[in-house]
Parts: structure tokens; C-alpha cells; sequence
């Protein structure tokens, strides 16, 4: 019997995009629900650690992001066909993880002094050391996938990462990364993928 | 034809010590490559993102502890039966990478105000969370492993997460969680693990 998937976060793409983007990119059925922040302080208790996202799995509750979009991908046949193809993604992700933290801290940190010097740091170290390592894999494999020869949950990281880059104030140009920007259009061009992308709700990040 | 696997890493347990723990586990051969702190400039536009652990399989260079550990795990049969066993475990390595994290964070702050304010969170806040999650999965398993019935590398996580609690200054007094203190003996007890204890490089953390 099919499982029955429950997916809980709030109306953003935020940190539980990818999880959605991996529902929609394997065409399998799911309960989308998306929380208020008005309504969290009573939600927060029923979490499994007082966060968002986390997935119902059969009544099962399962946090953390990334762990909750690397099952999905193993069990949607999205995870990469070896192990050292899933240790690639793995590692890619935790790039794209790293640099998605440095992003938050930046753009909410208050203190202007403080913003510039980590904006600095972002551009000139952070982001081109993730965006070097990522093009360099791109480079490396020819199928326009990050890895293999069929779509993984990294690509789906990868197009939301980008796009939560450009959100945050266009952190990122492209140009500079000739096989990100194919690669980009090549995912968002496909048909599920771009459906979802036109219908899913409009939020500001 | 068996991969060949030569892992890099400081004479040290650290971040990197659960990859070891997994060789160890597995009885798999491979070069444990311990690098002197004095050569690690030397060393350090050699590894993939100028950082260790990484491991090389086949000549092929990886970096990320975390990812190399589940990648070991898949490989040697020691990271759960199913997808849903595999994500139990990520989600418990996340709480002990967090909590780690935190214990790192605290040890080496300078400011002696600060690290008591870090301190305080740690015990009163950080470490009964996350090991009040863990006691309440070995709770609910009955095999006294952390997942399913058999090792994983959920439990290496877990008695190298100890060990690293236990260095820093006894952080932990296991004598609350009950179900922790009688996984980490099992676990320690086990032939291929008792071994490795007993034999593996001397160091202060």
C-alpha cells in the first residue's frame, strides 16, 4: 500500500522547499500543509522538536530538513544509482547547505557595520568557494545532472538554492557560472518541475 | 574488486573518528592516514575544499565527516535496512552534530562570561534535548540498538558523541539516561569495537 505522506512547514519556500520540489518532480501524492506563523505557538508542542518542517510518514513523525528530502529521494528513486553517487550528492548538498546558512545570517543580521564585513565575506569567499566546487561538478559530468545521468535531489537543491539566492537580494550572478546557469533552465524546464513551479504559491522567500 | 580507501584525518578523534569506528566495525582494510598538525599548511591545497577529513576511494577525493560516514555505512551494510531505518538515523546523527557543535563552540569560547552563558544553555537546554530525543529512541526500540536490529552507525555516532562529551570536561552524567548508558556498553562490548578501543592511537580528544 502506498505510503501516506503529511509534509508540515510554513507558507515560505524557506529551509522545506526541497522536500516539495521532490513531491512534484516524482508525481507522488501528498497532504502540502502549509502553517501561518500566526497559528506556530500552538502548533510548536505537536512537533517532534519544536520546529518546522517535518514529514508524517503513516502517522510517523520524522524532523529535519535535509534528512526529510534525502529519504524522499531514496524512496522516490531521486537519490542517485551508487553509493559514491550518493556521497557526491551528499556532499554538494552540505555546500549548498553551508552557504544557504551564511545567506540567513547576512540578510537578518541587524547591525550594519557587522552586514557589510559578512556581505564581503559571503561574495568574495564563501559563495565563490560553494559556486566553484558545484560548476566544477557540472564540469566533470556530462549530462547536465549533478551527478549521474538522471535528475537527483541535488539538482532540485541546486534550483533552490539559486533561487533563494536570488530572493535575498540577488546575491548571486550567474554569468559568472556558465554550467549552473544551463543546468538551471535544463531542471526548471522539465515538465513536472515546471509545472510546480507555476502553481505553487507566491511567497516572498 | 575491492575499493581501495585511504582516509585523512589530524591524530585526533574529533569530527573525524566515526569513519574509523566504521572500518573498525566492518573489518574493512584501509590506510588510516594521521596527519601531524605541524604539516598540515603543507597538506592543505591537497585535499578537495581545503579541509580534513577526506577520504579517497579509488584515487576519487571526498570530503564532509558526516556524508563519508553514511557513505561507509551503505557501503559496509551498516546504515539500516530500510529507508525509513535510514532516516531515523539521520535524524539522530543531526541532533548529535548539533549537540557536538555546541560542546565545540563552548569549549574553546575565551571570553569566561560568555562561556558560562554557553555552558548554562549547554546543560540546561542543549544536551537534555538532544539526549532526551536519543533516550527516547532507544526507548522505543527494544533491540538496544538505535535503530532497528542491528549496528548501525547511528550507534557508532552515539559512543563517539560520549567519548567526545566525556573529554571535554564530563559534560554528560549518564546516569539519567539509563537507556544511554546501557546502549553505550553494549555497543563498547562488542568484539570488533573492544578491539578498536583498545588498540587505536592514544589522544586527548
Amino acid at each position: 500500500m502506498a505510503k501516506k505522506f503529511v509534509y508540515h512547514y510554513f507558507n515560505i519556500k524557506g529551509r522545506g522547499e526541497i522536500p516539495r520540489l521532490l513531491f512534484a518532480a516524482a508525481g507522488v501524492e501528498y497532504t502540502d500543509d502549509r502553517i501561518e506563523f500566526s497559528d506556530w505557538p500552538n502548533i510548536k508542542g505537536t512537533t517532534p522538536l519544536g520546529a518546522l518542517p517535518y514529514l508524517e510518514v503513516d502517522g510517523q513523525k520524522f524532523p529535519e530538513s535535509v534528512a526529510i528530502a534525502r529519504y524522499l529521494a531514496n524512496e522516490f528513486g531521486l537519490a542517485g544509482k551508487s553509493n559514491l553517487d550518493k556521497l557526491k550528492i551528499d556532499v554538494l548538498v552540505d555546500q549548498m547547505i553551508l552557504l544557504r546558512e551564511s545567506a540567513v545570517t547576512m540578510h537578518f543580521e541587524k547591525d550594519e557595520t557587522k552586514k557589510v564585513e559578512l556581505m564581503k565575506k559571503f561574495k568574495e569567499e564563501q559563495l565563490p568557494k560553494c559556486f566553484g566546487y558545484i560548476e566544477k561538478a557540472l564540469s566533470e559530468n556530462s549530462s547536465g545532472f549533478l551527478v549521474g545521468d538522471q535528475l537527483t535531489w541535488g539538482d532540485l537543491a541546486l534550483i533552490d538554492l539559486d533561487d533563494m539566492l536570488h530572493n535575498f537580494g540577488n546575491l548571486i550572478n550567474l554569468d559568472n557560472f556558465p554550467k549552473l546557469t544551463a543546468h538551471k533552465k535544463q531542471i526548471e524546464a522539465s515538465p513536472q518541475i515546471s509545472t510546480y513551479l507555476k502553481h505553487r504559491p507566491v511567497t516572498s522567500h
